[in-house]
């Protein structure tokens, strides 16, 4: 059982495979770029449990398999750590015909992604995204990145992997808050994008939370169909693939305010979408019950929709600074992903004291 | 007095001005990128001579002009150093309207390149280059990188300027040996593309050693066509572009067999070409003649023609065994650019055996 998605890049272009069991038939060496070495980069938490099997399968395919275990953690996703994969590159005495590969999630697949951009000035590498996260958004489209201890992703490429494989069965050993965090990006693109999806993710919330496989099946598929979509339509950023930062804007400050860590990813966008929703309400682009909607089917998924107080004392204050200093931010002006109508998004600014009456809205108090 | 050369790579392509006087006139603004920030990046020998004046210039076309002084030396050509870059661009608050200006030799221009290829990933530079190798060689074509402890120039992008200014007026600064070693990446050109051009250096050497203004003119204009040419038919080093490495495996080796900036880059490559136009010999491509008229143009040059001995023991079997691990060998095979006629060059790969002769003829013995 496979499906497969195309991203069209022209000669950057690659398929997105979707399956079970995938790892292992790996083996067959299918559409795996050909390679005098194999360097598995996957972390501590990862290779214990699908480190060994990559392995053997790759074994069949090229003369030399390497591999190199980073720990754990997005507070590793920095130089340093970055340094071990080109450590072991070099040690291995591997060239320009090496294939990276990167067993794990979103962390592991943007550090996998930014080394073989770099090594020798590029080389090519296979993602294999084990979360639910990294198989519908970050293995998916080139970006790659680490963080700087003044900016999360600040330093990075546009580098496209030459294949994506998505085996759903990794998905069984994935804690359930992962999960959840997952389905946070999972459901994004039905507001921004499709609401038929929408509507299919309503009726199989508790299908995906159970893992069940057809539904994850159709759930990674159509998240990667939209990405894709977007991507193709704009590569480097140049504006479409803004809105897949639906929540992004009030995640990403959540995320900072809190400090990195403490609420995941998918918790900031989720709650952050909340308030691009309600942000979008105020502008009167969407309804109340369309509000209601979003925030209903985030708390089944098992996610927070009330962001939290990062400031005491000026708590809107707060996210606003946060907000005028992220990387999408223009001359401190925020560009904010708002729904123009349910399954379309549109970029643009708000007046500041709109931003605050949502913030104040939508934060819970302690 | 200014004349520009054209490098065409699309969407990518930029212009080379070669001139004097050109940092100053920077303050028209004429093709520079517009942006909200300009970085100008450059080290503790340079800063001091031109940091005031394209300080000065560049303020006349951005809001802000910020300048990060990196401590010299390809020792410093690292993560740590690059760092500050970035370092440099978040203290500042730099958004992706930022520019980056590289104003130095290629150590400087190298990194700046590797920095704004990676900062938010991808944000315009500029190269104005300051030492002659800079000027012929490294600031055009889009090569950028940095040395790991294990590998020189192992991790990198290739990432084009959107302008490459030559002014020649600083190299009046230029101390003579870096000169020199500037002027080997010069007659490397004649070689493997333009006798006539050899031809003329011949006639300029003493002119050029003098640094006659209309002289240097000619010799980087040329050498940029010629740099231009091949890059804009193989921008990332597939085939043709190799052969922008005459004399460099040989000359890589010595740098490494010496330990790095004991011998100058283009020192390496000066002997390395003598090597490698031995090699050709040996091979039966061209006659003594013309290998002859090579060395005596490196010696009028200032420029060494023998290598050193790097191995007291087994001096040819330490040089085989570091051209081995060069980057550009294909499964420890060595691709030697060899001289297929003067003016042609070609790539292959020669009998270990061979080899050795070359070695052992061409290495001064203490
Ligand atoms: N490149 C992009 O376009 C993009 C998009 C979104 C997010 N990201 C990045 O992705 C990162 C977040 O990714 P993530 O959510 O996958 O986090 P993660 O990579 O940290 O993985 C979450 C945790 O799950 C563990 N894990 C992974 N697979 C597992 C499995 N099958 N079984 C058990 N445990 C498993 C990991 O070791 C980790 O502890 C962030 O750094 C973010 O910046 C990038
Ligand atoms: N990117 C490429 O395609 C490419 C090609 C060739 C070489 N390179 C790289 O370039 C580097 C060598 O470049 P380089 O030879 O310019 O060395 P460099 O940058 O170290 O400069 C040589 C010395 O001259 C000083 N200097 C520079 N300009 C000066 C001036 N106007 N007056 C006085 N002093 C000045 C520098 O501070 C330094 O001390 C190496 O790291 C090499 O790997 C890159
Ligand atoms: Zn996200
Ligand atoms: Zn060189």
């Amino acid at each position: 059982m496979k499906t497969t998605v195309s991203i069209a890049l022209d000669e950057r272009s690659y398929p997105i495979d979707i399956g079970t069991g995938l790892l292992a038939q790996l083996a067959g060496g299918e559409g795996l770029p050909p390679g005098t070495a194999a360097l598995i980069v996957t972390n501590d938490t990862v290779a214990p449990l699908y480190g060994a099997q990559l392995q053997a399968a790759l074994a069949a395919h090229y003369p030399a398999v390497h591999q190199v275990v980073l720990p754990d953690g997005e507070a590793h996703k920095e130089w340093q750590t970055l340094n071990l994969i080109f450590d072991a590159l070099l040690t291995h005495g591997c060239d320009r015909k090496v294939v990276l590969y990167a067993l794990g999630g979103g962390v592991v697949g943007d550090m996998t992604g930014f080394a073989a951009a770099c090594y020798m000035r590029g080389v090519p590498f296979v993602q294999l995204p084990t979360t639910l996260l990294a198989q519908v958004d970050s293995s998916v489209g080139g970006k790659t990145a680490i963080n700087h201890p003044l900016g999360k992703n600040m330093i990075g490429a546009f580098y496209q992997p030459r294949r994506v494989v998505c085996d759903l069965a990794t998905l069984d050993t994935l804690p359930a808050r992962e999960l959840s965090a997952g389905l946070a990006e999972v459901i994004k693109y039905g507001p921004i994008a499709d609401m038929a999806f929408f509507d299919w993710l309503e009726a199989h919330i508790d299908a995906l939370l159970a893992r069940e496989r057809t539904a994850l099946a159709h759930a990674v598929r159509r998240s990667c169909e939209i990405k894709a979509q977007v991507v193709a339509a704009d590569e480097r950023e140049g504006g479409l693939r803004a809105i897949l930062n639906f929540g992004h804007t009030f995640g990403h400050a959540i995320e900072a305010g809190m400090g990195y860590g403490v609420w995941l990813h998918g918790e900031g966008v989720a709650a952050g979408m909340v308030m691009a929703a309600e942000l979008s309400l105020r502008l009167g682009l969407v309804d109340a019950a369309f509000v209601q909607r979003l925030r209903a089917l985030l708390v089944r998924a098992g996610l927070p929709v009330w962001g939290p107080v990062i400031d005491a004392q000026d708590n809107a204050g707060r996210y606003l600074a946060l907000m005028r200093v992220d990387k999408k931010a223009e001359a401190g002006e925020i560009r904010f992903v708002l729904i123009d109508a349910p399954g379309r998004a549109v970029v643009r600014a708000a007046p500041d004291a709109l931003v605050r009456e949502v913030i104040d809205a939508c934060c819970a108090v302690a």
